[in-house]
C-alpha cells in the first residue's frame, strides 16, 4: 500500500505507474501518476531521487517521451521500479518528506496532460479475427470473409503521424469524395458515415540498424508500453477510394491516443495464452509464452449535453496476433523502427455482438441503430457526440487501467 | 553567368540553387551547390552574406534542413535568390572576395552528402495513367485496367520514414513471406523479384492546422522544392500481402532519395500543361494555370564491377495528377500537413515502352528480358547491382538537374 491516499478503484494504482507529458503553470514536463496525483519527474529527479540513474536534465524536462524512452529497457524499466519504491512504501526517503511531495504531485485536475511522444512512424494492424470477419462479411464475401494471407500473416498498413491527437482535442467531420450511387458519378461532401474503432497501439524502443530484424524472442526487448487508440474512421469515404492501395483519407483526418503509456512491466500480471493459430505459422511468426494481455475494454457515446452511454465492451486477449509477432513480422524485410513509433492492433472486436469495436460492426453496415440511455439512437457517430473508451485489467487483487481516451466530434467546415 | 567556373552541362548551374545536408571534416550544415562547388550555408551567414534575413545560426547550422524551410516560403525563396545575387554577378560583394570564397566553398568530391530532411510523414501517390494502366493490365482485369476511382482522385497511401535513406546507401535485399504456388502454403526467404520504382517527390512547407484544407490554387504556397525518389519495391511480397489494405513490407525496407532539393522556383521555367483530365474533376480538384512540369528522366542499371546501361527513359511531365492536386486531396478532409513531409509521385511512366519506371513494367512482368550493355540480362533487379536515377530540365538554354539518386543491393542477410 502507498502512504498516498489512492483510491480503490483507481486507474493508477501503485502497480501502474505509467508515463505521459503534462503540463502544469506554463511548464511542459514528464510525468508519471499515482492515484489523483501526477508525479513530476523532473522535479522528482532535480531533487536526487533518481540519482542512480545518472539521467541529464532534459529527459524529464521535455515536451516529449522519446528521450526517456531511448534510454531503453533497461533503464526506463529501473525509473519505474523506483517510483514504485518510492510510492510504495511508507518507510522510503520521499514518504516522510511532506515539503519534495508538495513540489513533486500535483492534483490531476490543474495539469494538461499533453501528446505523449513524437510518433516518427505509426503502424496500424488489423489483428483481430473477429473485426476482420465482419468486414469481410459485409463488403466481400460472407462465405469467404477472411482474405487468403490472413492467418499466414498479420495484416497492416502504415497510417499518418502527423493526425494523432491525445484525448481532450476535438476533432472535425472529415470532408471527403463518396460514391453513394454506383450507377452515378462520385460527390463532394461531409462524411456521412463517421466511425470509432476500438484499439489500443504500442510504443517501442528504439530498434535495430535498417536491413536487420526483430524476432518474436527478443520483440519483448522492444517494447515500452501501451495505450488506448481510436483510429476515426469514415466509412463512405474508405469505402470508393481504398482499393487498390489501402485506406488513406478515411483515415488520416484524426487518430486519438491516451496520455498515458502503461509500460509492459506493469501489463505482466495479466497476460494469458492467445488463440490456437491455425493454419500453422511461418517459423518466423512462431512464439513461445503467454503473449496476449487480459485487457477489459469499453466504448461509451456521450451526445451533446447527455450521458455516457456503453456501446461495446470487449477485450484486448481477443486479439490472434501478438504483439511480438507484429513487431517480428514488421521488421522482418529489414524494416527499421525507432523509439517513440507507435503500433496500433486494429479494431479490437469480441465474438459476441456487444463486443464489436466500432459501429460499422455494432450497427451491421447501418442496418440497425443502438439506442442510448437518452433514449436518441445511433447507427454512426452524429457531430456533437463524444466518444469515450476505457480500458482495465484486474487480477488477483491487482488492479491498473489506462485512464481514457475522449474526443468530441464538430461539425465539419 | 557566374565569376566561377560552372561546367556547362552541370546539373548544378546558375539557375538551380538546391539545398540539402553536407558533412566535411566532421561538420554537418545546410549546403547549396553551384557547379562542382558546395556552399556551406552556415559560413555563408556567419560571415553577414545572409544578414537581412535575421536567420539564427541554428537555422544553417542544423543536421536537417527542416528549420530552414520552416522559415517559410517568402524567406526560402528569397534566400535562394541572394544567392543567385551573390555567385551569379561578376561585381558582387562576394565575387571579388576570395578569402571568403575560400571558407564557403568545398569541392563536391570532398563531401558527404546526408540525408535531407526529418521527414515526418511518407505519402506515395499512384499518380502515372500509364503506371497504373500498366499494372492493372498485369494484375487484374486487361479490359479494366484502371480502377473505378483512379480518374476521379489521385489515389495514395502512407509510406514508411523510418526507412528513406541518401543515395550512395546501399540496401538489403529484404526478405518476406511470398506465395509462389496458388495451391500451396506460403514460404518465407529473400525476395526473388526485386525492382525500383522511377518517381519524384516534394517536399512541403508547414501547412495549416489540423481540420482545415489546402485548395489547388494555394498548394503552391506550400511546395517548398522536389527530389528523386527510387522507391524500391518487392514484387513478390506485394502480390501476396496487399490485398485488402495495400503494400506494407513490399515497400517499407527501404526509398532512397537524391541529396539535393531543387527548389519550386528553379523549375517554374520548365512548366507545361498537363494532359486533359476526362471525366471532369470534382472542383475541389479543379486547377488553373500550368502545373506539370517538363523534367527528363533516366534510370541505369549498372551491375557488380560493370557498366551503366540505360534501361528506362521517362519524363515528369506525363503525371496524370499534378502536386497541386495530390496536396488539394490529401487535406480535403482536414490531414495536416508539416515542414520536410514528402510526397512521392508513384512509378513514372510514359506512353513508350522503354519509357515505363519499374522493371515489373519493363519486363511486363517476368515476360522478357533487358539486355544491358555488358551482355548480361535482367528481368529484376540482382544482388550487386546499382540502380542510379538522374533527372535534368532544359528550355530556352536554361538548364539545370537533380543530380543523382543511387543505390547498390546487397544480397539478404
Amino acid at each position: 500500500m502507498s502512504f498516498l491516499n489512492v483510491p480503490e478503484d483507481s486507474d493508477f494504482s501503485i502497480y501502474n505507474f505509467p508515463f505521459g507529458i503534462a503540463k502544469y503553470k506554463g511548464k511542459v514536463f514528464v510525468a508519471s501518476r499515482i492515484g489523483d496525483s501526477v508525479i513530476n519527474m523532473d522535479v522528482l529527479n532535480s531533487k536526487g531521487y533518481l540519482k542512480d540513474f545518472n539521467l541529464k536534465e532534459e529527459v524529464f524536462n521535455n515536451f516529449k517521451l522519446n528521450l526517456f524512452i531511448s534510454q531503453g529497457k533497461k533503464t526506463c524499466s529501473a525509473v519505474r521500479q523506483q517510483l514504485i519504491d518510492l510510492f510504495g512504501n511508507d518507510s522510503s526517503s520521499l514518504a516522510n518528506n511532506q515539503s519534495d511531495l508538495n513540489e513533486i504531485l500535483i492534483p490531476t485536475e490543474e495539469v494538461e496532460m499533453l501528446l505523449p511522444v513524437a510518433i516518427g512512424d505509426y503502424t496500424d494492424f488489423y489483428s483481430s479475427i473477429e473485426h476482420a470477419t465482419n468486414v469481410g462479411k459485409m463488403f466481400r464475401d460472407p462465405e469467404n470473409a477472411l482474405l487468403p494471407n490472413w492467418k499466414h500473416l498479420p495484416v497492416g498498413y502504415h497510417g499518418r503521424s502527423s493526425s494523432i491527437i491525445v484525448s481532450g482535442q476535438d476533432i472535425r467531420r472529415p470532408k471527403g469524395q463518396t460514391k453513394p450511387n454506383p450507377d452515378e458519378n462520385p460527390v463532394f461532401g461531409p462524411c456521412k458515415l463517421l466511425d470509432f474503432e476500438l484499439e489500443m497501439a504500442f510504443i517501442t524502443y528504439p530498434g535495430k540498424k535498417l536491413g536487420e530484424s526483430i524476432s518474436t524472442s527478443e520483440a519483448d526487448n522492444y517494447l515500452f508500453g501501451m495505450c488506448l487508440f481510436n483510429d476515426w474512421s469514415a466509412r463512405d469515404i474508405q469505402k470508393w477510394e481504398y482499393v487498390p492501395l489501402g485506406p488513406f483519407l478515411a483515415k488520416n483526418f484524426a487518430s486519438s491516443v491516451s496520455p498515458w503509456i502503461v509500460m509492459m512491466e506493469a501489463l505482466e500480471p495479466f497476460r494469458l495464452k492467445g488463440p490456437v493459430q491455425d493454419p500453422k505459422v511461418l517459423p518466423y511468426l512462431e512464439y513461445s509464452g503467454e503473449k496476449n494481455i487480459d485487457i477489459d475494454l469499453k466504448v461509451y457515446i456521450e451526445p451533446e449535453g447527455s450521458f455516457e452511454s456503453l456501446v461495446s465492451h470487449s477485450n484486448y486477449k481477443y486479439m490472434y496476433w501478438n504483439m511480438n509477432q507484429q513487431l517480428a513480422h514488421h521488421t522482418v524485410n529489414g524494416c527499421n523502427i525507432n523509439a517513440g513509433d507507435l503500433y496500433a492492433s486494429g479494431t479490437i472486436s469480441g465474438p459476441t455482438e456487444d463486443s464489436y469495436g466500432s459501429m460499422l460492426e455494432l450497427s451491421w453496415g447501418g442496418q440497425k441503430s443502438l439506442k442510448l440511455v437518452d433514449g436518441s439512437e445511433r447507427k454512426f457517430i452524429q457531430d456533437g457526440d463524444t466518444v469515450i473508451m476505457r480500458g482495465r485489467c484486474e487480477k488477483n487483487g491487482i488492479s491498473l487501467g489506462f485512464g481514457e481516451v475522449k474526443s468530441k466530434v464538430l461539425s465539419a467546415y
